[in-house]
C-alpha cells in the first residue's frame, strides 16, 4: 500500500469526521486506515482542530480513556449564528407570510436542508454540555429540523405520532390540551425509548407550548426526563413557559392582525457562550 | 492576517464542502477567505479530490463556466454501499421485527441519523445524472430518509400531508386508492412547487405503490414530472410498479405469516456503476 501523505490524511479524516458529527471515532481506526503511527494521526487531528477553530467553523475534540476517541463538534461562532438568524428573521417577518389566524408560512424554510442543517448545528451546540440520549419531536413539520439536530448531536431521533400505527408495535398514548384548548392525542412506540433516559424536544413552532406540554407528559409516562426544548420559532412572551431553560432560535411578537408580526433571534444567542 | 497553510486550507475547505453536499461554491470565495491565488486553491481542491477518491468516500468536483464552482459529491464505493446494506438487511430480517399484518418494525432504523445519512448519500448518488429540482415525500415515517437524501443532493424537501393545514396556505388536495384498497387523501401547499419542475420521490416503505401512486397523481396536478423513486424497503415483486426506473435500497419477500420475511439489497446496487 502506498503511504498516504499528511495533506491527504487531513482531507480524508476531515471528510469522515464532518460527515458524522459528535460520533466518537477511535484513533486506532485511522492508524490502521493509513498505516501510520498514532503520534502522526494525533498531529493531523491537532492541525484540523486548529484550522477549524481559527475559522470558527467547528472543533475536532479528543476524549481520553477507554471510551475515548475523536469527534467533530459542528459549533460555529456566536456572531456568525446571530447574523445567519437575523437575516432569516428579516425574511420571515415579510407580511406576505402571514396566513389566516396569524399563522406564519414557514414550509419553504423547513424544506431547505442547508438552513435546517445550520439550525440543527446551533441547537446541538446550545445543549452540548447537557447529557441527552435522544431528540424528540412531534410529527410532522418539526421533523426536518429535529432530524438535522439529531444528526449534529449524533443521537437518535424519536417521533411521536398523533395516532398509534400498526407498524409501531405496541404504543403508549396520552391526551393533552392543545394551545387552542381542544383535546388532542399523541402516541409513541413502547420499543422506542427506555425509562431513565434524557431527551431534548425539538420542534418548528410554538405559540403557547401546548404540543410541548403533551410531549413532556408523554415522557413522564415513560419515566424519561426532558432536559430541554428548542423551537425554530417561539412566541416571545408566552402565557406559560413549558419548562425552564428553553433555547429557541427565533422569537416572534404580534399576531399579524392587530400588530404586525416581528421576528428576531432569541436573546440567549447574544449572550457570551462558554468556550467549547 | 496570518497566511493560512495548505494543510489548514485543506481541512477548512473539506469541512465546508462536506457540510453542504452538492452545493456549488465559487473558488473566488475560498481565494478571498485565505488570501490565496486561484491556482493554489485549485491545487488544494485537486489534493482533496484525489484523497477522497482514493478511499472511495466521495469526490470534490469542479464545474466550469459562469455558474461554475466546486462541490462535494458524497458518493461511496458500490461495494461499501452493498456491505452496509447487506448488514442492515440481515438485522431487519430478524423475525422479532415482524408485527401483526406482516408489517416490519423499522422505526429504530429510521431514527438513526447515521444510517439515514448513509442511505441519503446512496440515493443522492443513484440519481446524480438525472436533473431533479426537489425531493418529495409523504408524511411521516419517510421524512428522515427524504431529509437526508435532499441534504445529500443539495435540494429542497417537499412534504405532502394527509390533510391540508392552515399554516400551509392554499393547497391542492387529491384522493387516491391506498394499497389496502381504501380511499385516502393527500394535500400539498400551492406555494411549495412550480409547474415544469422535476422531482424524486423518497419514502421509507412500499408494498404495492399505493402512496407512491398518490404522490404521482398529486404531481400531475401541479404539472411536475416524477423523475424517479427510491424507497428504503420495497416489495421485491410488487403487483404493479409505480413507474419505471425505481431504485430502492432494500427489497423484501415473504409476509412474516406464511413465509418468513427475507430482506436483501436491491439488485441494481450490485450492477457496475458508471464512474462519477
Amino acid at each position: 500500500m502506498e503511504k498516504v501523505k499528511r495533506n491527504e490524511r487531513i482531507a480524508i479524516m476531515t471528510r469522515i469526521l464532518v460527515g458524522s458529527p459528535n460520533q466518537s471515532m477511535g484513533l486506532s481506526g485511522f492508524c490502521q486506515r493509513f498505516d501510520a503511527a498514532k503520534s502522526s494521526i494525533s498531529e493531523d487531528i491537532a492541525i484540523i482542530d486548529d484550522a477549524l477553530k481559527s475559522q470558527g467553523i467547528g472543533r475536532v475534540l479528543t476524549t481520553a480513556g477507554a471510551a475515548g476517541g475523536v469527534h467533530f463538534r459542528p459549533c460555529g461562532q456566536p456572531k456568525d449564528n446571530l447574523d445567519f438568524l437575523s437575516e432569516l428573521a428579516d425574511a420571515l417577518s415579510d407580511p406576505q407570510r402571514v396566513l389566516p389566524g396569524g399563522y406564519i408560512y414557514l414550509s419553504d424554510v423547513l424544506s431547505d436542508p442547508a438552513v435546517m442543517r445550520r439550525m440543527g448545528e446551533i441547537i446541538a451546540c446550545a445543549w452540548q454540555d447537557i447529557p441527552i440520549d435522544f431528540v424528540l419531536t412531534m410529527e410532522t413539520k418539526g421533523i426536518p429540523l429535529a432530524m438535522m439536530a439529531s444528526h449534529a448531536m449524533g443521537l437518535p431521533l424519536i417521533i411521536a405520532r398523533r395516532q398509534s400505527k400498526v407498524y409501531e408495535g405496541s404504543t403508549v398514548n396520552i391526551s393533552y390540551v392543545s394551545g387552542k384548548g381542544s383535546i388532542e392525542s399523541m402516541s409513541l412506540s413502547r420499543r422506542a425509548v427506555h425509562a431513565g433516559q434524557r431527551t431534548l424536544i425539538v420542534d418548528d413552532f410554538t405559540r403557547d407550548g401546548g404540543t410541548a406540554g403533551g410531549l413532556i407528559s408523554l415522557m413522564h409516562e415513560f419515566g424519561i426526563e426532558v432536559a430541554g426544548l428548542s423551537f425554530m420559532l417561539a412566541q416571545s412572551c408566552p402565557p406559560r413557559k413549558p419548562i425552564e431553560g428553553e433555547k429557541s432560535l427565533l422569537v416572534f411578537a404580534g399576531d399579524g392582525v392587530e400588530q404586525p408580526v416581528r421576528i428576531r433571534p432569541a436573546e440567549w444567542l447574544s449572550l457570551p457562550l462558554r468556550k467549547g
